[in-house]
Formats: structure tokens, sequence, C-alpha cells
């Protein structure tokens, strides 16, 4: 055993140093070592092999591999958190339409729009960890597919490993990607929220919305177009989800209908799942990044709130607290708006006397709730957009990365 | 709130008799049914729609759904685990060649193999779990999406409804389709696992391997050609699966690149999210209603380990036992074989000096080595398919599906 | 043959008045049928099945199913290329934004704009012309895979039925699902033109843009928010793509890796098919519908193309026609734009003197070259947006639709 | 002119020998280029990017790539046809089961199997023409999008590059895709049928059905299991298509919904495509040599049709010949099979008596037809598996593949 580590050791650093011999018709990776430590240490190398195939250890590799890949996207995650958390923080009471069907409909704090997405990437953190759960199971020991007749302690393999259980039926253990399908669907899930994030990057980047700069080392600029800043990387962003649903179609597609155990088939798992992990660690990073330099316009996005009966609700709500059966408060704030838009205002520019014509239940009070920042903060159920409710969000997301960290 | 409640049941009454009077303007099932509420109640009707907006009770009912459907179909695990692992205990003992690039490679029990299914199922059921935690909380409250102005309890909604938590940020809520994407994913992963084991029946029943009989219930027989036992129900639990892969393709794609909030598209999650529930519990039911008809034909198994040198890895083991390294042990035991082919002969049936002209380590004890019976037993490792092995996972299976019964 | 023909009449009338007795025990469609024809004719209604099969009659029905549908769907692809061209005659000469990264780059004539529309119709009608050859030949005759020993003329079946030819190797007839494949993949590849022209329509429609206005039958207005025009339609396009595309993932998946020739798992082909056709056909035509009753707003497209120095590459444009290389010229006009930008000015509103500080070679006539009409009239190259490539176009268009109405 | 294209070809001889100062700050190949020129041949070279633009260019190389792709893989495509035809030609007249639900039906000529695979790669081959159609467009001068005011020559650049027309419209141009997708999609359903072939040789191999020797080049022994023959040709071919359908799944993604023209997102598309077609052309090639080396094993397809009353259905068409309805035929062949199972016959060992007593117009001929010769022979419909009509296809894939040759 000490002759064969000392020769793994030396190729090690053959391999390191560019220096190895790889030969083609050795195969394999696993062929091109084992015959390197046989020259090295004659025949006594060929126990390398003992209680092993390639079956399980192209899978304890694979499961290896997952497991320091997850890592690295949990930290990217932790990372864009803390770069969205701190964007939130810092433009804490600025205000922003809530868009439905990319129509302004009411007025949210800008924080809260970006909380958002934090919730998103805390469920796929959470999604993660599950999927290591699974992935963390050591495979060998399970050799061919049979198991083996010498007497090996898998747990004793496990445990040098880092493996916290050691996988229950052999045939299984040889036969199942399911490890790698799941980690490629966790991405994939993961790669949709930042391709939404990147979608609404384009759209406020646009001179139509104008919500935020991104700046120079983020934006590229076009030295005939000074005034363009083409959001390159939230587009890049974007489409790489693309190539992960792909990814993850051909994981699904290529496992369907394989009788068990091994099946040559299988070989086709790696290019997608290493092309998965390095688009999903590299989109994470550099978003950061991004996010990192931008700058909010909270004044274009508070104009944009302006003059598009934004708190026509306000009004039906503001009925509905007075008693009037929301339906009807409904209506009444509709024809109120009908009206506004015919004499050319916005509602909270109706005199008292004209808004009562609609409804005697209407007060001097209805000023606060037809105003924006009024809309907000009165909209103070758990998890809505009033300030309180968004500082408390704010300050557990803030505990929340510090306990990842 | 009594008087809305009592014309919510007879709504409810209605509808179940079929009497419901729909009415296309009134345009969808929440309009109706408030309207109805509304013609029973008077104008107190319309106070039903406080604090409530159709963004977050459509995620309530697919969160609702899901639950109920993530229910169902782990129950339907356990009842196909419970098939699989009863013919398992049936059929202890009895051997089946392990296939590899559906080559005959190394006896296994057919319990061991049976068993690698109840692995993958675990895995899905947990999956399945994970997916409920992240379904499992009210939406309700989040409103239009930026919460609310009346003083709502969401805790209390949460708890009425069975919810173990609720949303944390109403912009979220309504946007996010994270719990059925996930929910079609685990059922793509679980029908991969059913298409694998349909694929197997599928070889089985064919009069090549011929290995199972599946019984008159559930292999349509051609009236003019009475061998045939078509494996319909497994063909089409393998087809199966290729529809939820198209539906979690749907999901994906139809979420890609939506800005936040709620959008207009997300009406069309409910087709591929519906029918993959239903495909996904009506192939488990039939799947483990077959299984529990059908016939191992265990001497057939054996009869396909005769012959095929599937015990030439176990002189190898043997050989490396003595202390022969195992690279050198396996060439030894291919010129053992290479020969035992010229003559005509499966290697057990060598005679002792044939075998030691390959090897002077070889001794008697050697053919206990090569017979299918003792390549078996001998594959004891932890998770191998060695009897007392296999016995402890039945053992353990059988615990498992109590625990979850 | 004619009391057999005379007894399907029968069961035509029976099945189009509600009045079939469908039968579960006969298993489907065909053998309920026949039951029905043997019943009314007596054992000679059992000749009816001769020299067929299900195996050829199932892809019989799928392949008239499949060659109405593109019939449908060119027709449908016609109404909608009518639409596009009616808006772009009634609107020539209004300019509009091209945009790349959804920065605005250069201003086009609108009509250019939704010509680009016409082509990706004009290549999807093409490929749904090719489906069409691939799809039109007649299966029937290859019987359950073999073919038949009874002389029958499958010409004469296939001119009866309409076919242009007949299929040439039976085993392939019953196996291949080609036709349905390529059909669903021209759906899908027309459902991606959709959602590129409903992406539009949505951002147009926002207020940020608000280039159009769909009208109040196809825009749903709310209640009580007036001003908001949720173009829901156009969502529900984009989003109907997904489905398309998932429906293609789910026949390839299908399919994948089964041997010759019918397995039951093809069964499952239908559902894909019939919900493609359904929701291309309808999605053709309600976009059709929507753009017939919608007004562009052709004065906001104007203000788009003010201040954004959008004819700066015209600058570039003229130097180079006066000699400078292109790459030079480029960053004269960088500089140039870089100092208007600092004076708070529009290139074209610099004086000739402060131009000309840039390059001795600006003369008068650039201010010709830097007006949005100038810029838009000059691209006068094959298929640019020169007013007059623009109308052969547009003529050229129209000349197509007529030929294909 | 003349002094930029002798710098552009010492720029060839730089990048052929290695030797080529790529440097990262010019961003990408284009500027790179450009940048050398203007080295090579002072300010000149900036006039190399006259009436030009990445936004062409970069589709311009795309379809001169898929163009010539196409042509390989129809090249392949060509090459399997010759292979699977030359071994049809040889083995004309051996016979094997037709499979339906991968049970034995019918006996068919081998030959008449594997012309099946003609027929589908025929198809396929017409997809690539077609696609081939839409791809042969010259998209330079489109330039940004918007066209040029320089005064060219479209259709001259299209003769020099060798395209037989030029695109319609440039905003079109710039921001389609199409063929990329479509190029896919023919890649996918070309791999679609190799991999049903190489499903077809895995099972083939097996030891079950033992129908073909893939021989020493294509089958990987095991040194130690020399009984084995691992298909790992077909495995592989089997599962390259799953990487196909992803990437197919990747390009329709990542177009989901852009607006026009260009986007950055675009630039995604290359990956897919340069994989999809490295990954057909190769399986073509490899699965042509592996059948080049193959033996079909006859006496081996002719065993597996013994015994499993697979000319039942002959019986019923005989006894449908001789005047008796199908369907009573079919009942009468089916009682007559059930006899024979329980007497432990094939029915073609009944006596004459004995299958008299099924029907009396049973005659001494009836022999003829149960046997699997008589079989074959007497379905000679037009596309059946008579020896005539698959003489006849034989002859005519011949006379095709010498055409495309």
């Amino acid at each position: 055993a000490s002759s064969i580590l000392k020769a793994l050791a030396g190729v090690q650093k053959e391999i390191d140093a560019g220096k190895f011999p790889f030969r083609e018709e050795y195969e394999d990776i696993h062929l091109n070592i084992e015959k390197r430590v046989i020259e090295k240490t004659g025949a006594v190398g060929g126990m390398m092999h003992t209680a092993r195939s390639r079956n399980d250890q192209v899978v304890l590799d694979e499961r290896l591999y997952v497991k320091s890949q997850i890592s690295l996207i949990i930290e990217g995650i932790t990372s864009l958190c803390d770069a969205l958390v701190t964007i939130a923080e810092k433009h804490f009471g600025a205000v922003v339409p809530l868009y439905t069907h990319l129509q302004r409909a009411q007025p949210v704090l800008v924080s809260h729009h970006l909380l958002a997405y934090f919730e998103m990437l805390k469920r796929d953190r959470g999604r993660f960890e599950d999927c290591l759960k699974r992935t963390d199971a050591n495979p060998l020991g399970a050799c061919a597919g049979a198991g083996t007749s010498f007497p090996i302690d898998r747990e004793m393999t496990a445990r040098m490993l880092g493996f916290s259980s050691v996988t229950e039926n052999s045939i299984d253990t040889v036969s199942d990607r399911d490890f790698l399908i799941e980690f490629v669907f966790c991405c994939a899930a993961l790669m949709g929220h930042l391709g939404r994030l990147s979608e609404e990057i384009v759209l406020w980047s646009s001179r139509e919305f104008d919500f935020i700069d991104l700046g120079d080392a983020f934006a590229t600029g076009s030295s005939i177009m000074p005034q363009k800043r083409n959001p390159d990387i939230a587009e890049l962003a974007r489409a790489k989800g693309a190539r992960v649903n792909g990814n993850l179609v051909s994981l699904l597609t290529l496992m369907k209908g394989l009788p068990l155990s091994y099946n040559r088939d299988m070989q086709e798992d790696k290019q997608p799942v290493f092309d998965t992990a390095r688009t999903a660690s590299f989109s994470l990073s550099v978003l950061a990044a991004m996010l990192a330099g931008c700058r909010l316009k909270t004044d274009k996005m508070k104009d944009a709130l302006s003059g598009g009966f934004v708190t026509a609700t306000d009004l039906a709500d503001y009925l509905a607290r007075q008693g009037v059966p929301f339906r009807s408060a409904h209506e009444i704030s509709g024809k109120a708006v009908a009206y506004a838009e015919r004499k050319g205002k916005d509602i909270a520019e109706l005199t008292l006397s004209e808004l009562r014509k609609f409804s005697p239940k209407i007060g001097k009070d209805v000023y606060e709730a037809l105003s924006v920042d009024g809309s907000v903060r009165s909209r103070n159920s758990r998890g809505g957009t009033g300030h309180s409710q968004v500082k408390k969000m704010l300050r557990s997301a803030r505990r929340q990365i510090s306990k990842w960290g």
C-alpha cells in the first residue's frame, strides 16, 4: 500500500507538471494511472484495483465533483444575495411601480422588489442542499455492480473521502445518475431566476424605462453611440439559462428507458453536467459583480408612478375600510378614475367635493390613501410592501446571509 | 361573514349537483362564485373579496392542489415499493444475470436487482417531501402582489388551510411558480425510474429473455397469436415519462425571462401540472397492480447464467485473495477463460490440473468460487449481492415501508 | 362491399347524431365500428378488415389529420401575413427605432419592421409545405408491418384518399412517426415567431414604450384601473409556444430508442399533436384579429427617435462616403457625439463649424444625413429600410399573399 | 481594395501558422483581424468595414458553416445508406421476425427490415435539403439591421460566396436564427433514427437475441470475459441523440420571447450548433464503419421464427382468400393455434384433417401458407416483405444512392 501511495503521489506531480505520459491505447484515465503506478512499483501496483471497478470509480468522481460544485454555487448564491440586499438596504424608501402584465399596477418599495429575488435564491439554495443530501453517499465498493468478495469497509472509505453515508444497493449505485439530473435541475431553476432578474435589468436599462445605470464596466458602450448602454451581461445571463435547460433535457433523455445496470450511454453524462456547473457559477458571480457596481435611478422610478392612477385600488380599499362592500367600492373607484381621466387629472388631484360625488363615505383622510407614500405604507400586512414590513424582511435577509456566510 | 359562508355552502351544493349557473361573461371561476354569492346574500357578498386578489387566490389553489397530489403520489410510491419488496421477498435466493451493456456480466440475486428500484423510489419519495416543504406555505394575503392595507392575520389562514408556514414576500408570492416546476421535475425523475423498470419488463417479456409472465390481466394477448403477451402496460408507462419531460420543458420555457410580477403567461401553468400529476399517480398504481400479478420465471433466469463465463471475475478475485496482484489475476483469468472457450467448456468444468496450469495458486476450493451460488454468496460487502446482505436490505426496506404506511 | 359501405354510412349518421352505441369492451374506435357494421350487415361485415391492420389504419388517420391541420395553419399564416402587411401599408412612412439589445440604435420604417415578421412567417409556411410533402403518402396496405397477401392496389386507395404518393416500406410505415415530429417542430418554429411578435406587443403596450393601442376588444382593462391595457392575448400567445416546445420534447423523447416496428408507446403520440395543432391555429387567428384592430401610435414612435443620437452612424457613413476610412470615420463620429452630449444637444443641432472641427470633409449636406428622414431614405440597399426598398418589399409581400390566397 | 486583400491573405497565413497575434482587448475575431489589416496597410485598412456590421457578418459565417455541415452530413447519410443496403443485398433471402411490442409477430426478410432504415435516412436527407434552401441566402448587406447607404451589390457578394439567393429584409436578417434551429432539428430527427438502429444493434448483440456479430473492432471485449461483446458504439450513438435533443431545446429556449432585432443572447447560439454538427457527422460515420464490419447471424434469426406461431395470421389470410369473412377467419385461426398449443405443436405441424376440423375450406395448399418462406413470399403487396417487392426496393435504393453519390 505504501509503495502504491508513493507512486500515486508521483503521478499527481507528473500530471500537475504536465509531464504525465498519457497513452491513448490505455483507453482512459483510470488505466493510464494504474499502468503508470505499475511502472513505478512493479507488479505490486496491480493490487491497486482490488475491490474496485471503473463502474463505481466513475460514480465516485462524479459525486465528489457535484459535491464541490454545489459548495461553489451555494457560495455564489450567498454573494448574489448579499449584493441584492446591499442595494435594497441602500435604497430603502425609494418607490417603483409593481408591474403586472408589464403594466404599472401599484407602488412598492424597490427594496421589496429586490427582496423578491432574495426569496427565489433562498429556495434555490434549499434545493441545492437537498440535492447534496442525496449526492453525499459513498458509492465505492459497489464495484462492477454486484459488490465484492473482498472484506472492505465502506464506512471507512466514506469517512476518508468525506461522505456522510454509503449507498445502499450496489446495482442501483452503478446504474443511478439521479444526483446529476437533480443537480442540473437545481441549476435550471436557479438560472430561471437569474433570467428573470436579467430580463428586468435589460428592461430597466432601456431608454424607455431608464431605471438603472449599469456602470461602464458592465454595459458595453458603443464608441459611436455613447448613449447606448448595452446590457450584455444581463442578456448573456438570460441566455445561459437556455443552455442549462438543454442540458437537463439531454440528461433526462439520456437515461430514458435504459435497463439496469451500467450502459455505455452514461458516459455522455459528463459534458452537460460540467457545462451546467460552470454556467451557473459564472452567471452568479458576474451578476453579483454587476449589481455591486450599478446605480438605481430612483427619481426615474418615482416619475413612473405619477399620472398612472396607480393608487386607484387604494381608493377602493379606503371605501371598503369605511364599510362599503369591496365589490361596490371597486366600482365606485372605477367611476372616479374614469371621471379623473376625462378631467385630465390624477385621482389625488380631484377635490374632496368631486370625490364625494362618488361616495359620501369619502373624507379628507382619503388624500393620505391616494398618495404614493401613503399607499405603500398602508400595505403593511405580513410580507407586504409597507415600510416596517420591508425593514423586517431586510433584517431577516441580512441575518440569513450572515448565517450562511 | 356568516351569510357569505352560508351562501358559499349553497354554491358548493350547486356545483356538486351540476346545477351551478356558470356564465361565460363572468370570465372565471372566482367571479362566477362571487357573483352567485352576491345574488344569494345581496351587497354584503361583495365583502368576500376584501384583502384578496385573484393573483394570490390562484397560487393558493395551486399550492393546495400540489400538496394533495404529492400525498397521493407518495402513497403510490409506497404501494409500488411494497409490490417490489413483496416479489423480492418471495423470490429470495433466485439468481439472475446482472447486465452491463445488455450483456450478461455477473450473477446476482433477483431480490437484489428488484431492491435497486426500491432505492430509486426512496430517493423519489425524498424529493417529493423536499418539494412539499417549499410548497407548504400560505400565499394568501399577498393580494395583487403588494400586500394589503387590511389588518389580516396570515398565520391564522395558514392554520385554517393546513399550511405550516406563510410566504415571506408578497411580490415573490404572486410571481413564483417554483413549486410547480419542482413538482413536475420530481415526477419526471420518478417517471424516469418507472421507465427503466418498464424497459426491463418489456425485455423480460420478450421470447428471447422470457424472465417474466405478466398474467392475462396485464398483458394484451392477441386472439390470433396466443403466444403473444404484449406488455402494453409497461410500454405505456415507459412512454408516459416522455409526456412528463415535455411538461417540464413547457413550464421551464413558460417562465423563461418573465419580468416580475404576475404575467398572464402564467395561466398556462395548469395543463402541464394537472397532466403530470395524473400521469404519475396512474403510472404508479398500474405498475404496482401489474407487479402484484406477475410471475418471475426463475428457472429461465438461472438458465441464462450457464455457459457464459459469468464467474470469470470470481476466478480473478480468488487469485487476488491468494495474493496475486489483481491486474495479473485478471490476466490469468482471461487466459483460463479463453482456454475453456476453445475446449467448449465453462471454466467451472475445467479440471483442477487444467486450471493450475494458469496459476499454481489455484486450489480445490476454487470450484466454490466458480459456482453461481458461490459467486453470489461471496459478494457480501455492504450493499452487495451476498445472501446475508440482501436479506438485511430486504428487512430494512420492509421496515421503511411500514414506517411510511 | 356495397352493404358494408351502406352500413358505414349508417354508422356515420349514428356518430354524428351522438347515438352510436360505443362499448368499452370493444377496446377502440376501430373495433366498435367493425362490430357495428357486422351487426348491420351480418357476417359479411367481417370482410371489412381484409388486408388491413390497426397498425396502418392509425397511421392513415394521423396522416390525414396532419394534412388537414397543415392546410388550416397555412391559411392562418396567410391571414396573419395579410394583417401584418395591411398595417405596414397603412403606416408606410412612419418611423420607429430599430432596437439592438433593447437599446435604440437606428431609425427604420415601421413597415420595414413589420415586414420582418412577414419573412419569418413565409419561412414557416415553407416548412409546413415541406412537411406536407413527407406526410402526403398513403400508408394503407402496410398492414401489421409486413404487407399483405391480398392483391390490393395501394395507388388506388392513395388516389381515393387524396394522397399524392404511397409509402415505400411497410415496416417503416408502421414504425415511423417522423411526420408528426416534423409537424410539431414546424409549429414550434412558428410559435417562436409569434412569441417574439407578442413580446414586442407586450413591450409596445407598456406605458414606457406606448407604441400601440390594442383596442378594447383585445386588451383586458381593469374596471378599477382604466389606464391599464393588459395585453393578455399577446402574453398568452407568447406562453403557448412553451406548450408546443414541451410537446416537441415529448414526441422526441417518446420515440427515443424504440426498436422496430410498432410499440404501444406510440399511442402516446396523439395528445401532443392534437394539442399542438389546436394551439398553433388558435394563436394565429387570435393574433391576426388583434392586429386588425390595433392602432400604432406613430407619434410616440417618432418621439422615441429624438435626442438619442440615433443618426450617429449616419455621420460615420457620411464621412466614409467622403473617402475617410470607415474605422476613422467611426472614431470621428464618436467624438462629435461626445461633444454634442456635453453641450446637451443632438448632433444635428451642432453648427456646421462645430461639426467641421471634427473633420474638414463635413459639408452642409451633412444635415440631410443626420435627419431621421434622411437617415432612413439613405439606407436603400436591397432589403434595407430606405423608402423605395420598403415599398418594393410591400408590393412583393402583397403579391405573395394574393398568390397564397 | 488590393492592399486589404493582400493583408487578409497575410492574416490567413498567420492564423494557419498559429502565429497570429490575437489580443483580448480587441474583443473578438472581427476586430482582431481588422486591426491587424490596418497594421499591415495603414489607415486604408479601416475601409474594410465599410457597409458591414458584425451583426450581418456573424450570420454570414453561421450560414456558411451550416451549409458546409449539411453537405458533410448528407455525405454521411449516403455512406450509411450504402452500408445498410450493402448488408441488405448480401443477406437477401434471410428471414427474421418482425417484432411488435418486442414480441415476435411475423416473418420478414431481413433486407426488408434494413431497408426501413434506408427510408428513414432518405427522409432525413430530404429535410436537410429543405433546410439548405432556407439557409442558402446571403445576409451580407443587412449591416447592423437597417441596411446601408453605400451602393453595394448584394447579388454580387451572393455569387462570390456561393449563395443562391439574398435575404429579403435586413431586420429579419440580423434577428433570425431559424436556419440554426431547423438544422439542429434535422439532426435531432436523424439522431432519433440512428438511436433506434442502435437500440436494435444493442438488442441483437445480446446473448438473448444473438442476431449480430459486431466484429472485434467495434465491440469492446473484456479481457476477462471474452464472451462479452459490449456494443459500445451503438450505445454511444443512442446516447448522442440525447445531446442533440438538449441542443434543440437550448436554441428554442434561447430565442423564446426575444424582441427584434439583435440581442446579445444570440451569441449563445454557437455551442449547441457546433456540438450538434460534430455529433451528427461523427455518429453517421462510426455507424457506417461498424455496419460494414458486422456479420448477421441469419441462422439464429431463422431459429427465432420456429415454434412461435408466427404464421398464425397467414392461416387467417388463407381462409379469407377462400371467402371466409376476415373476422371469422381470424377467430378460426385463433382456435387452431390454441389447439396446436395444447398439442405442443406448431400449426404447420397439424395434420390436414386436424386443420379441417376448424374449417372445411382448408386444403392441402395451406401448408405453403403456413411455412415461413411461403408466408414471406405471399406478402407481395407494394412495399411488403415478399421477395420480388424487396428486390425492387433494393434496386431502387441502390439507384438512389448512386444518384446521390
